[in-house]
């Protein structure tokens, strides 16, 4: 069993689909990421900050999911990071309605002494210097250095984001952004390109479409499960990082044959967050659910041709 | 080693791309799912019609490759049908330039007596009256009759293609056209409507994102093999549909099982032909070079997870 330490937002996030819309509920991309490492026999942490209107049965949902969070600050007399966004008909695009920082604005990340050693060390999407900061602050090398980001970091930050990418294993990003940061159309060029940045290995996220791992001149590929209903996309992505990581720490294995693994724990988890509004569907997921679905992921790939 | 039995166009194709143009060349749905079922011990023939301006050249290609000819009728003075097309700089999408119909506006499909009795009937994309009349030539039931149609006979001969629908066995359709048939956004509720018109097997093909199978509430997934570059779609789906129809000739086995290997072997077979202009990477195609892609997609999608 081994530490994941998480650094990310833990915020209030309001959303809009096609099938509903909700107020302020609870979001961000840590948050995703750890109920979905909370799958896993892993110990984790969250590294994060939230103003004093964050409701403690927020911090206690977390904690209660065994997440350690001393590394979340809480700012008196300061607000949470707030998200709001609209989701398109297709569910495959979104307009943001909000992005108010707040508390995030001024964030210096600080990472809890007995996780300075963790195996994994997952980066959520935010400013590359703060993704720095946290890499700076391991006392140990990790076993594997994730890293998210999106398409804003390099519109604005690009020296500071390809500082990060440099010393990260893992990079996941979405189809678009490959291409943006490679300037390479074909996904498989822009994945060798990105490789050339430093990561070792590529994930090249593709919605509803599923995810591939690139490494050395190989691929894998994890599908999506194909659901009756889409509900709300909002924290798949994260979803996804927080079961590839979770994965990953529990079972302290970073060879390719295991990320392949973890690429479709993470797509597994995915498949559930959609199922409803926000991180509800995650709260109280099952590991019965999991292995169940586990088994159809299974189905869904696996053949059996004999090779002539 | 079975029979399979192909309907489709013999044709001419004008092709440009963001790669570059072709002027008229070998095409036609019949062309591309024959040359793909060349790649599998099955006996195969082809139902069509060409004008008498059809290289007999291209003709001795595809009986070259085996393939009975018998069923092409040749009509003096008439004209081949030529379609002409244009992709976008994505490739997902093209716009039609010329569609003349030419011999086609009058084909009649004659079935060929020792393959009257075939294993495998497979309808390329055509008028579903020409599709019915080569079902009703049928003195033995197939094991299995696959049918492949477009967006444009729902918009046109609706009644008539769901009086095929009702006959076959298997469809194939890309997503945007499963969705327009079934009225259903969801891949998964699409796939149940389409059921319920009569195949007991739904093939739904995503292009780039791959194709999936769906059966009695299962589903599997065959994914596109990610490519450096793609030259030029065309064909891509009716060489999917040869190499489906091809191996279950071969292989003679319908079960849901040897479907999924059946989709594999389409999936592969689709990766090489998207490689050069028209009919290009299908003639010189080797079985050695079938195998080893077929290996790479063993590694792009197998997995070892030990469910708990």
């Amino acid at each position: 069993m081994g530490k994941l330490l998480i650094l990310g937002t833990v915020a209030f996030d309001a959303i809009e689909t096609p099938f509903g819309k909700t107020d302020k509920i609870l979001g961000g991309a840590a948050t995703f990421i750890g109920l979905a490492a909370a799958q896993f026999k892993a110990k984790s942490a969250i590294v994060s900050i939230v103003g004093d209107d964050f409701p403690q049965e927020y911090l206690d949902l977390l904690k209660n999911k065994g997440i350690d969070i001393s590394g979340i600050e809480i700012v008196k007399n300061g607000k949470t990071f707030f998200w709001s966004g609209k989701y398109r008909n297709d569910l495959n695009s979104r307009d943001t309605l909000a992005t108010e920082l707040n508390v995030l604005a001024d964030f210096k990340p600080v990472v809890p002494p007995e996780f300075k050693d963790a195996d994994v060390l997952m980066l959520g999407n935010l400013h590359p210097s703060v993704q720095l900061s946290a890499i700076e602050q391991m006392q140990t090398e990790p076993k594997l250095i994730v890293l998210d980001t999106m398409n804003f970091w390099m519109n604005n930050t690009l020296s500071e984001l390809m500082q990060v990418i440099s010393k990260t294993d893992v990079i996941t990003i979405n189809d678009e952004e490959a291409r943006q940061l490679s300037n390479e159309f074909s996904l498989v060029k822009a994945a060798q390109k990105i490789h050339e940045m430093g990561p070792k290995y590529v994930v090249i996220k593709k919605g509803e479409n599923g995810a591939l791992l690139f490494h050395n001149g190989e691929v894998f590929f994890a599908p999506a499960l194909p659901l009756e209903e889409v509900f709300d996309p909002t924290g798949a992505g994260d979803t996804f990082a927080g079961g590839f990581t979770g994965y990953l720490a529990e079972t302290e294995n970073v060879s390719f044959n295991n990320l392949r693994n973890a690429v479709i724990q993470g797509a597994n988890l995915a498949s559930f967050c959609v199922e409803k509004f926000g991180t509800e569907r995650m709260q109280d997921l099952s590991k019965e659910e999991v292995d169940r679905r586990l088994n159809q992921f299974k189905q869904l790939t696996q053949f059996d041709i004999e090779l002539r």
